[in-house]
C-alpha cells in the first residue's frame, strides 16, 4: 500500500509488526501504534507542535545523568509510575503496600551496620528509624535495607554537587530477629527537580512541584519480592496533593516527638529528637509447583 | 485524593492540569494522560518492563546529536510523523503532495548558483534535475530550494565523519520565471540508522530498515506554506514498503536514462547520465480578511 489516509496507516503500520518474534512485545508494538496514533488523531498536532513534542523528548533524554533520570520524574508526574505501581501491586493481607521509586535511588549505597547515623553530622532534627521486616508473619533476617531521604532543605544529596559521597542514603541488613534500627534526620517536604523538561511542563500547566515529607526504602531478601515503597510523616503539607502521585493512607505515619534524654539505642539526646517505628512486610515470591 | 486504584488514578491526574492557562495545551495534556494512561492499562508492563521503557526513550534522547535526530527516527518508524503529515497536509489542487521532514535535514545548507554540482566529485551516476516553482498556475521567483540526498552508497554527508563539509545538500533559489536547475548523482535505496534505539526496534520486531530511493526538497517562498517532501525514484526497490510509510504515488517520477552527449546546460556528458524534472506547486498562504 502506498496511499495512507489518517486511518488506514494505523493499520500499515501494524502490519509491519506481525513478524514479530516475541509475542508479549508484539502485543505491547500493536497496542503502542494503536494507542499513540489514536492520541495522534485526538489533538491533530501542527507539525510546530509535533516538531515541539520531539525536542522536548530529545530535552528529556538529554537531562538524564547517572544522578537524575527526568523521564522517570515524567513518568512520575503524568502518574504512570503510580499506575503501572497499582497495576502490579494488588499486595497480600500484611504485606507492605508499595509506592514509586523516584529519580534519586542510586545503585549501591554505602552499606552500614545498624545502627549507624547516616546524617554524617548534616544540620537536622535527629530521628531514630527502627522496625523489622517479616514475611507471612516470620522475621527475615539478613533482608537487605536500602534507605534514602532529603535533607532538610529538602535536597538529595546527588543534587549537591558540593558533596563528595553518600549522604542521607544507606544499605543496612536486619538482624537474626528480623529488625533493623538506625539515625538519621527529619526529611522535608520538598519540589521535584524544576530546571529540566519536566519543570517546564509543571510552570506550564500551573501545577505545583511539591512531594510531601517521606523516607524511601527498598527491601529485599530471599525469597521474597523486592518492595519499593517510601514511609511518608503525618500531618506534613502536600500529602494530598502530591506532585507524583505516591502517598497511600497505609505508608502514613507519625513521627513521634521525643524530648532530650536517652534514646532507645543509649544515646545521650541533649535535644528533642523524633522516632518512627515501621514494621515491613514482604510478600513471599510464589513457588513452583513441586513435580506431581 | 490519596488512594488510587487503576481506574480513578487518570481522573486525579487530569485534575492537576484543570488550571492550565493556555487552552490548546490543556487539551493536548488531557489527551496526552488519557491516551498514555489507556496504554498502560491494556498492556499491564511489569516493574522491569517499565524501566526497559525508560530506559529506551533515555537512550534514544542520548543518541540525537546536530546531526541525528533519533526521536524523529522512532517517530518515522512508528507511522506518526506520516500521520500527522496527512493530518496536517490536506493539499488543494495543483499543490505538490508532502512527506516526512526526516532525520538528516540540517539548518542552513551551502547557498550555491544554479547549475552548481552538489556532488563535489563524490562516485556515482550524474544526475540533472530541473524543475520550477509555482503557486496558483503562477511562477514563483526566488523560492529557497532547500535539497538534500544520499550517496550512492545510501549514505548522507551527516553520517560520514570524514567529511569536512556539506555534500549532496544545497539551498537554490529559483530564477524570475520559478525555474531551478542543478546537477548531481543518483540517490540509492538506502537502510536508516540502526546503530541506536530504533535500530533495535526494527531487530526485535523483524522489520527491515530500508527506504526507496528519493531526493529531499523543503521549498518556500513569501507568502506560501513551506513544503517538505521527497521525489522518489520510479521502479526501485521498498517503494511498497518505506521503512518510514512515506511513499505517496503523487512523488514518484521516472529518472531518465539519456545516453551520452551534451546535457540541456550544454554540459558534455562522455557517460550515460539520469534526468528528473519536478515542477512544484507551493500553496499560497491564507490571507487575513480585508476589514469590513
Amino acid at each position: 500500500m502506498r496511499e495512507f489516509n489518517e486511518h488506514n496507516i494505523t493499520e500499515a503500520v501494524l502490519e509491519r509488526y506481525q513478524n514479530t518474534p516475541d509475542p508479549r512485545l508484539k502485543q505491547i508494538m500493536y497496542s503502542l501504534v494503536r494507542h499513540l496514533h489514536d492520541f495522534v488523531r485526538d489533538v491533530e498536532p501542527t507539525f510546530e507542535e509535533w516538531s515541539n513534542a520531539i525536542a522536548y523528548l530529545t530535552r528529556t533524554g538529554k537531562m538524564c545523568s547517572d544522578t537524575r533520570q527526568e523521564f522517570i520524574l515524567l513518568s512520575d508526574t503524568l502518574g504512570v509510575s503510580m499506575l503501572v505501581d497499582v497495576l502490579n501491586h494488588r499486595v497480600p493481607k500484611g504485606a507492605t503496600e508499595t509506592t514509586v521509586l523516584g529519580p534519586f535511588y542510586v545503585q549501591n549505597p554505602p552499606d552500614l551496620p545498624l545502627g549507624a547515623d547516616i546524617s554524617q553530622g548534616v544540620e537536622g532534627q535527629p530521628l531514630y528509624i527502627e522496625g523489622s521486616v517479616s514475611a507471612d508473619g516470620r522475621p527475615v533476617a539478613n533482608a537487605e535495607i536500602d534507605v534514602w531521604h532529603s535533607d532538610s532543605e529538602g535536597f538529595y544529596d546527588v543534587q549537591r554537587p558540593e558533596l563528595q559521597e553518600a549522604n542521607l542514603r544507606a544499605r543496612f541488613h536486619s538482624d537474626s530477629g528480623g529488625r533493623f534500627h538506625f539515625w538519621t534526620i527529619m526529611p522535608t517536604m520538598y519540589p521535584i527537580p524544576t530546571d529540566g523538561p519536566v519543570g517546564e511542563m509543571l510552570e506550564a500547566t500551573a501545577r505545583h512541584p511539591y512531594r510531601p515529607a517521606h523516607v524511601h526504602f527498598m527491601i529485599s531478601a530471599e525469597g521474597c519480592e523486592s518492595l519499593t515503597t517510601h514511609v511518608f510523616v503525618k500531618d506534613g503539607p502536600y500529602l494530598d496533593s502530591d506532585a507524583v502521585f505516591a502517598v497511600k493512607e497505609s505508608l502514613i505515619r507519625e513521627f513521634e516527638q521525643e524530648p532530650p534524654g536517652t534514646a532507645p539505642d543509649g544515646r545521650k539526646m541533649d535535644v528533642p529528637w523524633r522516632r518512627l517505628r515501621f514494621d515491613f512486610g514482604l510478600t513471599q515470591r510464589a513457588q513452583s509447583a513441586p513435580a506431581a
